[in-house]
Order: structure tokens, then C-alpha cells, then sequence
């Protein structure tokens, strides 16, 4: 939109509730306040408001003044800084490569109020796990908890009448509520994560694993052409008021790290990066000359900033390379064919691999996560499950047990593409191999013939694999294969995983998953339109589509829809049924009631009778 | 778009082939030809073009001249004469309630090329089902014997190097190579229906069961306003162009039989409908008012005209009725709905149900298949696999039996709003209450939460259930629960459906299936664009993403793509290092081979080390 830079120009973020929507909040550890989003009914219905989890953010409140050059409020500094366990330091100098030497009107801005980073004091490690392992309920631990167990009392009446679980949990143990101390135990057996890089003091803490609700990611990047950083801001925005619940920044190019800055200063959610792709832009572009040393100064910088998981391609060690020779589609993964070319230029072994530990030690200094990443995920349908793939997977197991033995926090990235009858092995064997460290993946996408259409591939591949156990699903645009993806693109993405997330909710018979497709379903059966489109996943939309057809004011409160319309509305002839029904049978079974005895007492009559 | 009635103009019918595709036609049986869409490929990959499955008819033919008012090329009248057993007859008169009494300028004008229906001659029985226990071939077996085999040869490459079956199959057993004899076998046993009404003689043959590809269904129903029947055989040709296998005329209100009759007469797919709708019309509406007169007079006014399947809601008994009051959201199904309230003003059994012996004898008479209506689907994930759903499918296993008796063909609707770890028990109860009869469902929704993207939530449930053995999976459009679909909603539709279709086709382990999107992937991997938009199931909208960011021809070759630019490019760098790779291990394992082979023997390495 913009084609000058416009750094302190917040008009392009997108502010207010969704529709319908307010934003609440509960108290939360140390004066914190945990929000969520509430959604009230209609007064004919007598139902309480629907509370939802709110991944938005202080953008949907409308009581908080939004200024990206100020960046959202400070939740943080004062639990770290209560641990004592961290020094404030002067932090490494930005130098002109880290922004890709841009320069003059090229340059975007740096965030005009940095804070000094924090570290680790010498000899501490400061990860969640850390803490966990040593029985320490950290406030991100109760943050979460109460965050998680927002629904479980409206999910009593469902309960009530189904029965604890109706679901199909496979490895999952979803607790009826969620308490501090059973989230510590999560995150100490590494059943969880908690992405909360000690510098990102503005996020509002998550988990990450099988027992909490399944989450999703947003990938979003720098355009070729930056118009501004608002506009980069308002990528992550966007995502999140669609609700992402991480975010990854996969930007390459110029100014790299003054955006990240921006972003982190503004997001509410995790951010994670592919710290190989910036260490990339510092060696021109040329996988040979990569270094642990560039690689290790990269991975600081990014520390600092806040970024709260890498994607760390460290399993595509040099001997699985040949494996992926015969494959259809090779290596596809960006990081993984860059760390691949490095290993064969020098017929050594990825130094990601070799480095392992040093990573990790660099990692438990700011807590962040890893995101083991897999550089040789199949990228066809043909090459699903395939020698390459399980290979890095034993290999990333491998690492988590490295990364454990320093309590670093470590997710396991897993495909692609897979056909529908392979994925539950995906989930299976990385179990199996990884112990119980949170799996996170790429859809994956169920069939390879559907450009244009990949987030429904892969919505198909990932609400499966989000049953089977999977804890984050990372979306897919319906530009996948094609394109760079727009403001439409992000949100079909984003609302096509939150189904796919809810879905695999429900089916792992989460207590609270079902209230609110209760709310939306019987809301829809009394006509309350206006309650299904604000308990919809996108409000806007669904009322966009019903105005199509019936824009009327009217219509909204209309006891039917456009497609049988009034006369032959099958709800509304079965509210009549249940009327009547209902009606005849409280007339003491005279007459209906005693039909209804004898056919039930014929249940089999012949139909020819 | 056209506002007065233009019954003899074609010009809003879309004509011509998809990008990049060809028909061709194989010979059939006697004299006949059999459709096929042919993909080329670019020259420099060597690869043999793609032969795809046809749904789309003449009308992709540039070599045949489309005139809706002449209808489409008689294929199948020689077929059924040769027989000798049908005779022509003068036909019931058409009334005017048989067009909701339309009249002057909102009246569509009658198909100007209308033939003498034909029947059964007296105590024969004309089915496919019939001919099958009889051991006769029909030619319309033969026809869909060379459909289905098409790809086998293309497949042999796959199945030689993964084996036969890369796939898990469940209940369905798919053969290497298809036979007229097992088509007519698999008819015998009523696994699979292949719906021919003797009156539909444009028809191009195809089956349903779930040892054949598995098919879709769309739905369209004229607008309030009709302009014209120009615009409603163009919303049949629009829906085959996409790759609907069959589509239901769920028309309502005025001008159904006229229309009805333009769509069959200009349709290579068959039709579907719901009698109760018309016969409702015939009522003004009212439930209460409908006799079994009417229904059966409105059954042979349809079997007429060459309706090829009739669903048939038979198994709403007065019975399970109160078995739906509780439920969050009764009954849903129009058909469903207009029975209960008919049974519960009557206090009387379903006539439907009670005079079923009539209708099959109505429907072997000119070879007319059920689909047994699933009157009380679960119109909520609240109400999935509940008693009222499973009593009905009890009862339309009973019915199956009966029209078994009549040797009359049956498929079964299922539902609806199933949540994942429901879905698969729809389909074990299917196969066990209703013996081997195929099953045809909606979706089905996964969540209810998402109205907007339903297609998407239903998507996820077919795909699952078509894996497991759904013959035909009934499409759901965007606008689902919202409003009516407009072009780009059935384009939408009938392509996420191809999607759920074909994921379950590669999950089945289904011979041919791979074929497609092993060529695709091949052609992404090796940057042919035009050959990955022509592979691909819309490729026009994959050509139109991409433009979006790569517009120029020259990209179509390039050998990167917009996601990653030429520098970091994934796809390239895996190509440079195959290429490498090879290279090396041809030169006698010298330098790199050895390499790996150390990294190999030593595969446990510590990463520490």
C-alpha cells in the first residue's frame, strides 16, 4: 500500500474485536491478566457467553492504545527478573550484514526502543524445563494452565450427558482440569513445551504438546519490496487475529533484522526462525561458505532479539544424503538442501550435527526452544515414510536427548507430504524414536495433485495427525507450490488449520472442544444467525456468505435460510415436530405416544406388511 | 445474467477443453466410444501424456457441436433395443402441477426433441442388476470396464517399483485389471450400482462401488428467478467440467419438470433427485397433504423422463421419530423432515416405507436406482452415530434386502456431522446393516464450527470415509448452511471433492491412482510449470496463482519459484546436489562415496563427538 517507509505509522494494523467478540480477562500470576474472548449469546437462547481461547493478542482490545514504535506492554521482565537467575548486558553490535547491508531508503528503521538483552548468568540455565525439572512452578506454568482450563466448566453440561470422553485420545491424557503443577510435570517430562525466549517479555506464555489444545503456526516473510514496517507487523497481526498461535518469521534479504526486531517488540504469540537462512544471507547466498561461527554469532543475535524456537536442521547428516538420490522430489526443504549442499561441498558432516551441544548451551542461556527441523521430509506423495526420512527422524530423537540432558525445550518438525494411509505411522514412529517430545508438522498434505488448493490437502492430512497426537500444526496457504500468499491467502490458511486443530480436538475427546460447536450447532437449529456467525470460526465470512443470498436485516432473525427457504425448511418443520412430539407426549402417551409403543414394539415388521 | 427466457441459446454453456488437455476416446462397446482426457507433457521429461478419468462429456470435445436444444448424441437406445425387452409407450400426459402450474413468461419452454419413454415390456425386469445375476454383459458393463481399467498400464511402472498395493484397502478389494466380467459381478453382488435409466440414452456409463474409483456427486437446483435453461444446463456442464461423476437436480418451486428435461437430455452423467420435493410442490407444500398417488405418479413422471436414481427417504419410520427430540439439532434432511412431520399428522408408518414392494416394481421397470435416504443424518456432531441415526440405517439395511428382492440396484446415504473418531464406525455399520450395498455420503463435517469453509470440514471426513470404503461422497460447497453456491462455490466444491476423492483413492492403495501425482510431482520438481498446472485438478486457478506473483512467461520455465527466489531455491539446490551426488558415485566411489560409507558404519555416532 505504502510505497515510502512509514515505520511509526500504525493505520495499517488491523485493531477491534472480531464481530460479536469481546475481549476479556481473568487474573493471572503476579498481577498478570490472562485474556480471552468472549462471545454472548443471544437473550432468547439463556445461555451463558461462550469463552474462547484468544490468540489476538492486545490488538482485539479495544481499552489498549496499539503503537508498534512502543511495542505491547511489558508482561514478562518482572518474573524473570523475580528468578534471579539472569543478567541485563550490553548484548552483541548489530552490524551492516545482519540487515543485508541495506542502506539509504532501502533501510528499514531500527525499533526506536530497544532494551538491553538478558542472559543467563554464568552457570544458569533458565529454560522452563529447567525450572520444571527442579519442581519450580514458573508464572509462564500457571499463565498457561489457567489459559487451558478456561472452558472446562462450561464443558460440565456436556460432560454431564456424554460422559467424561467421547473421544478417541490414542497416546493423549487430556486432564478434566488443568492444575500449575500438572503443566510443570508436562514440561519436565518434555511432553510440552513452552516457547519463552527470557528476552520476549511482551508474549503471553503457551504450550506446546499432546495434552493441551493442538495449536497452530503461521509462516509469514518479508516481500521483496518492504513497504514499511507496519505492513510487516500487520502480517503477524493478521495471522493472529485469524488465531496462529506461533508465528515464524521466514524472511530472507534486506533488513532482516530490524524487522524481526518489529515483530517481536509486537507479537503476543511465540516467533520462531530458521536461523540458517539469515547465516545464509551473511555468506551471500553460497552454502559452502557457511561456518559454525557465523552460524553460532547468528543464533546470539536472534537470542537477544527474543525469537522463542529455531528450526534447527541438524538431522540431515551427509550419509542419509544418498538416500534422497532416487526420490521423486529430492530434498525440498530449504534448509535442509542448504545444509545438505554444505556437507557434500566438504564431504563433512553438518556442522549443525557436530555443534549440537554448543547449540544447546547457547539455547539454555535465553530458554529457547528447538524445533528440530526435517531437512528431508518428502516433499511428494511417492517419498512419504521413506529410508531418508526415517533415518533424520532417528537422528532428531537422537538430538532431543541430547537437548533434554541440557533441559533445553525441543519440538520435532515432521511432513509433508503423505498419503492418508501412512500418516498415523509418521506420528508412530516419531514417538517411538523421540520419546515424547511435542511432533510438529507440515499438514501433511494427503495427495500431491491440487495446487491452488494445498491448505485442503494438507487440512486433511494435519486434522488426522492432530487426532493421532501431533501438537502443532504448521498452516499451508492455498498459494502453496505457486505463489507468495496475500492478506486472503493468510487467513484461508490460518482458519482452514483451525478447523483442522478443532477437529482433532474433538477426536481426541478434549472436555471443552464440544461446547462450542454445541453453541454454534444449536444456535443454528433455533435461527439465532447472528450467534452462528460470531461463534464461527470467521464471523465476517459466514455473515458475508448468508448476505449474498438474504442481505435483508430481517433475514438474520428469519426462521429460515436460502436454501429451502421458508416453505420447506426441514429445521423448522422438525421444530414443529419436536413441538408437537414434545407436546403429545407430556399429554400422557394418549395418542401419539401409544403409536409410537405399538411400532416399537414392531420394530421389524416386514415393510410389505 | 440473461433476464428473458433464451431456451435455444447456447452461449452460457462452457464449451472446450481444459488448459492443457485433449479428448480421446477409446472404442467401446458396439460402435461406441469411450471419453478420456489426455495431459501431454513437455517434450524434454520423455514421459508418456496422462490419461485422466472423464466426467465433463461432449462439451470438452471441440470436435462436437453443443446445441442444448437437440440435446447430446444417443449412445445408449441401440443398447436397450437390441434387448427386446422394453417397449415405447405414449407416456403419462404432463400436467401443470408438474411445473408448479408456471405459465406465461415465467414458464421454461418444453425440450423441443422429446421421445416416447420406454418400460419394462410386461413381467420384465430391465436393471443392470438384473442382466448381472443373470450372467449377461451389458454394454454398459463393458463401458465402464474400459473407464475404470484406463490407467492400469500407465500404473505398471508405479506397481513395479512399490509393489502391487501401496496402500490399505480396508474392506475394499480393488483388482489389478478390471473385466466386463467382475463389473458384472460386483453388480450381482450389489457392490456396486451402475445407474442407467433406460430413458437416459445420453448417458456415458459409470459405476459406484467401492472397488472403483471413488466418486462425487454435485448438487444444483434452479435459482428463485430462473433466466432461462440455458443458465441451468449450465450449471450441470459447469459441475462435470470440474469432475463431478454425478449430479442431483434438487430443483424446487416452478418449471421442475421442464428443466428436469433439459438436464437429462443434455447430461453424460446421471442425475439424481428427491421425488418427495416435486410431489411436495404438488401439494402447495403440505406435508400432511402428501398421498402415496401422488408420490407414485410423480415416481413415473421422473422414471420417464430418465432419472437414473431416486432417493428415497423409506426409513423415517413413525417409530424413530421421538428418538430425535432430544438431539441438539433434530432432524436436517428436507426429506427426512417432510416425512416425520407427514407420519406424525397421520400417526401413520411412512408410506414410503409401507409401500416400498411398489416403488421397487416402479423402479426395475426402466432400471431406476435407490438412493436410500438418510432421513435422520445427524445434522450436528452432538447428534453423530446416535440411536435415531443407526435405527434408520437398520431399517435401510431391511430395505436393501427387499429391493435385492427386485433385483433392484441400492446405494445408501449416510451423513452428515461426524466427528473424526465417528467416522469410521458410519462406515463398519454401513457394511454390516446393509450387506454390501455401496455407500453414498455428505461429507461428512467434522466440526460444526466453521460455516464459511464447510467444504473444507467436510472435506477431512470424506476423504477419511472414502478411504474406508465410501463408494460416492456428496459435495458441500462454502456456502453450506449459509446460502446459495454461486459458480465459484460449485468449482470450489466439486474440487475439494475431487481432492477427498482422490486422497482416498491413494489411501486404498488403488493401481492407477499414483500415476498422476507421481507425474506432477515430477514435473514440480523439475520446474515444468505448465505440465504441474495441466497435471493438476484446477489448472487454471494454479496457472492464475502463479501469475499472481511470477507473472511473466518467461517464469513459467524458470527454473525457481516465488516462494524462494533463484538464490535460495530448494527444488534447485537438490537438483545440483542429485546431479553431484551421481556424479560422484559414478566415479567409482572415490572421494564421497567413501565418505559415506565411514558416516554409514558409524550411523550412532554421538553427536558430541
Amino acid at each position: 500500500m505504502n510505497s515510502v517507509l512509514q515505520p511509526f505509522q500504525s493505520a495499517a494494523i488491523t485493531v477491534g474485536p472480531l464481530p460479536g467478540s469481546r475481549k476479556v480477562h481473568v487474573p493471572g500470576p503476579s498481577g498478570s491478566r490472562i485474556p480471552f474472548r468472549e462471545v454472548a449469546l443471544d437473550p432468547s437462547c439463556h445461555e451463558p457467553p461462550v469463552r474462547l481461547y484468544d490468540t489476538s493478542g492486545p490488538y482485539t482490545d479495544p481499552d489498549v492504545q496499539i503503537a508498534i514504535d512502543k511495542g505491547l506492554p511489558d508482561i514478562r521482565s518482572r518474573w524473570i527478573e523475580a528468578r534471579k537467575d539472569t543478567e541485563s548486558y550490553a548484548g552483541r553490535t548489530v552490524l551492516p550484514e545482519d540487515n543485508g547491508h541495506a542502506a539509504g531508503i532501502h533501510s528499514v528503521p531500527e525499533f526506536p526502543h530497544k532494551r538491553a538483552p538478558r542472559r543467563a548468568c554464568n552457570g544458569h540455565n533458565v529454560t522452563q524445563m529447567h525450572y520444571a525439572r527442579r519442581g519450580i512452578i514458573t508464572p509462564e506454568m500457571e499463565f498457561v494452565a489457567i489459559r487451558e482450563n478456561l472452558l472446562r466448566q462450561q464443558a460440565q453440561e456436556t460432560i454431564d450427558r456424554l460422559g467424561p470422553r467421547d473421544g478417541v485420545p490414542w497416546d493423549s491424557a487430556i486432564p478434566d482440569d488443568i492444575t500449575p503443577d500438572w503443566v510443570r510435570q508436562e514440561v519436565a517430562e518434555g511432553r510440552a513445551i513452552i516457547p519463552a525466549n527470557i528476552n520476549h517479555t511482551e508474549l503471553e506464555p503457551m504450550a506446546i504438546g499432546r495434552n493441551f489444545l493442538v495449536k497452530i503456526n503461521a509462516n509469514i516473510g518479508n516481500s521483496a519490496v518492504t513497504s514499511g514496517v507496519a505492513e510487516e507487523v500487520e502480517k503477524l497481526v493478521w495471522a493472529i487475529r485469524w488465531g496462529a498461535d506461533t508465528v515464524m518469521d521466514l524472511s530472507t534479504g534486506r533488513n532482516i533484522h530490524n524487522i524481526r526486531e518489529w515483530i517481536l517488540r509486537n507479537s503476543p504469540v511465540p516467533i520462531g526462525t530458521v536461523p540458517i537462512y539469515q547465516a545464509l544471507e551473511k555468506v551471500g547466498g553460497i552454502a559452502e561458505d557457511l561456518t559454525w561461527d557465523i552460524f553460532r554469532d547468528t543464533l546470539i543475535e536472534q537470542c537477544e532479539q527474543g525469537v522463542d524456537y529455531f528450526t534447527i536442521h541438524a538431522g540431515v547428516r551427509l550419509a542419509y544424503i544418498p538416500m534422497t538420490v532416487d526420490r521423486v522430489t529430492g530434498i525440498v526443504s530449504r534448509g535442509g538442501s542448504i545444509m545438505a549442499k554444505w556437507c557434500l561441498a566438504h564431504h563433512r558432516e553438518n556442522f549443525l550435527y557436530t555443534h549440537f551441544d554448543d547449540i544447546c548451551a547457547i539455547m539454555k542461556a535465553y530458554d529457547v526452544s528447538f524445533s528440530l527441523g526435517d531437512g528431508l521430509r518428502p516433499g511428494s506423495t511417492a517419498d512419504a515414510n521413506d529410508r531418508a526420512q526415517f533415518a533424520e527422524l532417528e537422528t532428531l530423537g537422537e538430538l532431543t536427548r541430547i537437548a533434554w540432558n541440557h533441559d533445553v525445550q525441543v519440538m520435532i518438525e515432521g511432513p509433508g507430504h503423505v498419503p492418508m494411509h501412512k500418516v498415523q505411522d509418521n506420528m508412530i514412529k516419531q514417538k517411538q524414536l523421540c520419546g515424547d517430545a511435542p511432533f510438529y508438522t507440515l499438514g501433511p498434505l494427503v495427495t500431491d495433485i491440487a495446487p491452488g488448493y494445498d491448505h485442503i490437502t494438507s487440512a486433511i492430512g494435519a486434522a488426522m495427525i492432530g487426532w493421532f497426537g501431533t501438537s502443532m500444526l504448521c498452516y499451508v496457504t492455498p498459494k502453496e507450490h505457486l505463489g507468495l500468499p496475500d492478506r486472503e491467502d493468510v487467513r484461508s490458511g490460518v482458519v482452514t488449520y483451525r478447523i483442522a486443530a478443532h477437529a482433532a480436538d474433538l477426536a481426541k475427546g478434549h472436555p471443552a472442544a464440544r461446547v462450542r460447536d454445541d453453541a454454534l450447532s444449536r444456535a443454528r437449529f433455533e435461527f439465532r444467525w447472528m450467534d452462528q456467525f460470531h461463534l464461527s470460526l470467521d464471523p465476517e465470512k459466514a455473515k458475508e456468505f448468508h448476505d449474498q443470498t438474504l442481505p435483508k436485516e430481517a433475514h438474520k432473525t428469519a426462521h429460515f435460510c436460502s436454501m429451502c427457504g421458508p416453505k420447506f425448511c426441514s429445521m423448522k418443520i422438525t421444530q414443529d415436530i419436536r413441538n408437537e412430539a414434545r407436546r403429545e407426549i407430556e399429554q400422557g402417551m394418549q395418542t401419539m405416544s401409544q403409536t409410537f409403543r405399538e411400532h416399537g414394539a414392531e420394530l421389524y415388521t416386514p415393510a410389505d406388511s
